[in-house]
């Protein structure tokens, strides 16, 4: 159901749509806005924690004693500061504090409270830590081994047979699908099965994980944090902590990037926890290589993927076994990747299994649509290689078979209006797909799908005297949220962009919302933004009303003007949202508009990407010559921002694609925790990326607001893989295509043609 | 009309009226909470202000080009940096920075911004101001005289005949009272006329101003500020500075005591005109002698008293007249004095004139009931010469005169319930009015009454999924309202006092508030917290209705549980608040309440205070040895607070009495500006108080509840007075009775005696 089902999305706007300037640029270019790391307080100490040297390891004992007696240290906490839990928190709390166990290298096992971060260090060197090794495994595949060291004691799969009684890596079993698969690859003239493996990667934000918190003696709490999702905060480290949620006060920083990496807690309960053992206001920050050795990277996988069609094209069956593992801890995005992996396709016949597992690394963390640029790298390379055994060209292939209104999704639901088509005839008919290649150089195609989310969200809306408005949200803004909502806002009321100000406030201030994640917020916030500003309209209207001394309903609301209206109304000169909220003193106090709700029906988004690259058959090292992105935003807000999302997601999935890696030793530690040796795209690496903002509204926002944030990430890796295949006839079963690799693949099929 | 006109007041609480911890506690003895100077911002710099060494003189030109050379000097900012206005802030401009004249020794009239207080404050004596030193008047009735020095060119007395064209120092003559005052006397049997004169006293509040100022180049600004109003700051600064209200963002820091002197703006603008300058944060802190120098003391005055009575007791005929300085700007609280004077009686005949008078002083800040406590001084003294002459108890010639229910003020309404009569009946039936006196021991009586107000106020209260509120108030905390406001959640909820945390938020998160004063707070914000609650209810109520199927008016709120009410609820077991929110996700998202409005009705309080004091004759001191008051609170909330807000207004009018003066030398330069030479009672010098707390209901609030906070400085001056009077004989015409005049004037009566 729409979220008005009286209304179909507005078609007409004045503000949205346009460009304005983004509100926090300047602030951002001259340093003036506020990280994680840029509050202070009196008295504060500094937080530094000890981490495990080992992937796996029992933790017999922990001496603190020589730490503590250092002057200037204030407080030593481990899992003793904590109490076990067995509820969803449970291995929340493992992964900020090692409790029996040592999971990773990295893992958290103590931390300090100094006066300065030279005697915290000093600290971590004197805390004694009795380990016993134990047996790692890292790998996905040798995780699912029956020999493998299991990991968790006790640890069950989840969606087999529920007498299942010996542990595993595996936590869980996932299976989508409908129709039958064996008969339709009966029915199949093509078939195309593959083997992938893709190895993790960081979300590679600027910012590291960085807070500030102050708890008081009488169990009342303040954090100041870089985070997607401040509530989120709260909500994790007062249950932590054993606080109400009302005594913790969490106010989001301006994040450097989180990209989905910022959505849960690590050091946040550990800062909190020292504060309140010290008395004293602790800050925490990471460092570059704890943020890649104790956060979140996303998963590692190995895939299987079968594609059958007959030859006009249509497929007649689709499978796919995905493994997804997720760090010690379930909670991979297996089931996301089996979710979307075929999304894109109106299938007969589909079949998805995945498996959720665990290895010793760093708990994984949501990465920009989790779980399905993997799954697509693996559906989109067969796509690849089945159109090019039937001669289609790629796109036509896709069309045959792409999802449209009407289509069951292999997830279950079944698709309202959405734009997969659209992008498809969009980049068939860009100039770019008609371009000439030269030797060594290929064009490659993916598509791909997010579904998008709603959520719990509150909006508040507060008019000034002199007309300004302020917009109250709690979703920090990751993409440029606060210009859009400011829009949305100004559209409603009918007043100029730079009348509201959005303002992010903090959890005491304002009723709860979901993280900044799943591509939500200009969907729900904007929605809850609109509604709010309605809310505001209404009053607004009523105020006139009792000016002129007329019933309310006898007012509308017009370019920023209330006007009478109707018979009843009588003749009254219309009266400026200024004007009314300048007299609000006198017709009843201050003007404001509220809404509160949970967020349904966000609109799938869609997104069809295509690559020129060039290979040096030299070095193997692939150049992204031209890139050109398709997709489905329902209606743009700010299309710079949506352009800008656009292209972010495929600048990372191309570095995923050509060069990130978590690389691994033997002794199960972390070879590249840091920027040096873990290569993110630079600006040089990428040329502009074209876009085309496609618009099929979606039915459940007032404007028609698609989530764009994360479907920009799915294509690349398949479509860098496509590129490199056609360029040079080389397909890797792996990600990324880093140049050794390729090289060694152009230097085995060399020797393979001399023999 | 009552708030809600067909409710009476609530009369049964579980909550109000008990006296819970208070929420900031802790955080003051534990030096967590973070008062103004507590703010810090990277790259910040240290503000300073120049401030004039004279009482009177012209600006002939300020050359800072030696500052600005001085490394580490990054802002010099003078009166160029705001454009002159000729509108309601046109005075509180001139105050922050001085124009073409400096009027009044401490005028800024110059700041700087540095990169340490070291260089701040050298850059200051590198300023070099070229003064034209004018004739300065700093006496209130001098200031009157046909020759005195004109301190603003072109005041014109508002209030006299319009024609007037001839500049003075007498910016408005205001008059009230009703009847025929020359009748009137003509039938009064006994007379008393006496001339009385006050001095300036300070607020005295523990923490001086201070602030944290950020703006930039984008136009948008933050403030931390110390304030008893951050929403009067906002729009201050924002008109000041040329910004749209919305663009500035101001949090008030915990306050260390304002009673009235922070409800407006001294420093702020300064602050923010540096850092745009500067381009960088600036924090601006004053120093004690500043804060004496050029914040708001309250008036000094001149005024004289008449009442005549019948030999019965009845006063036929009362008038006075009152001249108030409010410094070198309209706007002393002449007017209060002269609606407040007679307030407390019942009189048919009544007249009273006033003038609001300029001097070469700081401007006047509200100061606790300001402009009563000095008319209060004036009246009760008289009242008390002229019930002894009629030789009657004071309180019952009080009582005899006493204002009721339908009482027609001098000021012009006419009462509803008030609990005058009450106080007068408490205090004469309290043990302390009986107790013997020794030599040179004697008892005061004086009562008092102030108008309390209202005003605009907005609230949000939010529900967590754990069933803790968090409440968002806009108004300051300076006596106390966060638990009150909690309290009255609480009650409305069902639910305990310790699951509500109320904060004070941030003008960009929620909707306009007046500035914490006219003891308005527990009136006007606790109605709209109850209105906030009962809002949620109704959305409580809902989502129980909803999860049961049944209409939403057969669910009824009980003891913080949803329960069915009615023929078509059916059977449901009672959901609890925790139950409701903990599924709220399902049921339509985050739960909250809002209110906003602009509170009327708020009801007027009355107090009588008994003093017991004894005099030394050797010395003059004077030493208070036992206090009583007895005040209506309509409904106390939190009676700890009541009783805290009748002893700390009783104890600042004792300092007002006995030592408190602002000291002026002939140049016109204070001479007592710190704590050493300017005394306020410390704790030794008061005995414990003892209160009786009044409730007569205010029909105006739903609970009942009347203003506290003022009222009780209103007497103190009187009751002092009266109190040595009847302990030696001296009836000064002035305070303070500090011990040199007392002496002076007992030397003179044994002189008289002797001759």
């Amino acid at each position: 159901m729409p979220l008005d089902a009286a209304d179909r999305p507005k078609t007409s706007f004045k503000q949205v749509g346009t460009r304005p300037l983004r509100p926090d640029g300047i602030d951002k270019v001259t340093g003036r806005a506020r990280f994680g790391a840029d509050a202070n307080a009196p008295g504060m100490l500094i937080g530094k924690i000890l981490r495990s040297p080992h992937a796996h390891a029992r933790i017999r004992k922990i001496d603190a004693s020589k730490a503590l007696a250092l002057p200037g240290v204030k407080a030593v906490v481990t899992k003793d500061d904590f109490a076990p839990r067995d509820d969803d928190l449970a291995d929340v709390l493992v992964n900020v504090m090692a409790r029996d166990k040592a999971l990773y290298h990295g893992h958290a096992v103590a931390a300090v409270a100094a006066t300065s971060v030279q005697v915290a260090r000093k600290a971590l060197a004197l805390i004694a830590v009795d380990y016993e090794v134990l047996p790692h495994v890292t790998d996905v595949d040798e995780a699912m081994k029956p020999n493998a060291p299991v990991i968790r004691d006790g640890l069950i799969t989840k969606g087999v047979d529920p007498a299942l009684t010996k542990a595993s890596n595996v936590a869980e079993r996932y299976e989508f699908g409908h129709g039958d698969v064996k008969a339709g690859f009966a029915q199949a003239e093509v078939v195309v099965e593959r083997e992938f493996k893709t190895e993790a990667t960081h979300q590679g934000y600027i910012e590291p994980h960085a807070c500030l918190a102050n708890v008081g003696s009488d169990g009342t709490g303040e954090l100041w944090v870089c985070t997607q999702g401040h509530y989120m905060v709260r909500d994790n480290c007062a249950r932590l902590l054993g606080m109400d949620l009302s005594k913790l006060r969490v106010t989001a920083s301006e994040i450097g990037g989180g990209f989905g990496g910022k959505t849960t807690v690590f050091i946040e309960p550990v800062a909190l926890a020292l504060s309140r053992k010290a008395g004293r206001p602790v800050k925490l920050v990471m460092t570059r290589d704890e943020v890649f050795l104790a956060t979140g990277p996303t998963s590692s996988t190995s895939m299987m993927v079968k594609i059958g069609a007959k030859k006009d094209g249509t497929i007649a069956a689709a499978e796919a076994l995905f493994k997804y593992q997720g760090g010690a801890f379930p909670g991979s995005p297996a089931q996301f990747g089996a979710m979307t992996a075929f999304a894109c396709y109106d299938l007969k016949n589909v079949k998805v299994i995945a498996y959720d597992v665990l290895c010793n690394r760093p708990k994984q963390a949501a990465y920009r649509a989790p779980g399905a640029p993997m799954a697509a790298f693996a559906v989109e390379s067969v796509m690849a290689e089945l159109g090019a055994k039937l001669g289609l060209d790629p796109i036509d292939f896709r069309r045959r078979n792409a999802a449209k209104q009407g289509t069951k999704a292999v997830y279950g639901p079944t698709f309202g209006p959405i734009g997969f088509v659209e992008t498809l005839d969009a980049v068939k008919n860009h100039p770019n797909y008609k371009k000439p290649l030269s030797k060594n150089q290929g064009r490659g195609i993916a598509s791909g799908f997010w579904f998008n989310f709603g959520g719990q969200t509150c909006v508040s809306l507060n008019i000034g005297t002199d007309g300004t408005v302020n917009l109250a949200l709690g979703t920090p803004d990751i993409g440029g949220s606060r210009a859009s909502m400011a829009m949305m806002a100004a559209e409603e009321l009918g007043i100029p962009y730079d009348q509201v100000r959005a303002v992010v406030t903090d959890t005491s201030s304002l009723g709860y919302n979901d993280v900044t994640d799943g591509s939500r917020v200009t969907f729900a916030a904007g929605a809850a933004t609109i509604h709010a500003a309605r809310d505001a309209v209404r009053k607004l209207c009523a105020r006139a009303a009792r000016t002129w001394g007329i019933p309310e309903d006898a007012v509308v609301w017009e370019n920023g003007h209330a006007k009478p209206a109707g018979a009843n109304a009588g003749n009254h000169k219309p009266l400026s949202l200024k004007e009314i909220s300048g007299s609000a003193g006198s017709t009843g106090g201050p003007i404001a508009g509220h809404h509160e709700f949970n967020a349904e029906n966000a609109g799938p988004s869609f997104a069809t990407h295509v690559v020129d690259v060039e290979v040096d058959p030299e070095t193997g090292r692939t150049t992204v010559l031209r890139y050109l992105i398709a997709q489905d935003a329902g209606k743009a807000v700010h299309p710079s921002y949506v352009e800008g999302q656009f292209q972010g997601g495929a600048a990372q999935g191309v570095g995923w694609a050509l060069n990130e890696e978590y690389v691994y030793g033997k002794d199960g530690r972390l070879q590249n925790a840091g920027f040096l040796d873990y290569r993110i795209p630079v600006a040089s690496d990428m040329p502009m990326i074209d876009t085309i903002i496609l618009e099929v509204p979606n039915p459940g926002h007032p404007y028609g607001v698609r989530g764009v944030g994360e479907t920009s990430i799915v294509p690349p890796l398949a479509a860098v893989a496509n590129a490199v295949s056609d360029a040079v006839g080389v397909r890797l079963s792996s990600v990324p295509y880093s140049p050794p690799k390729v090289l060694k693949a152009l230097n085995g099929r060399m020797k393979a043609a001399a023999e």
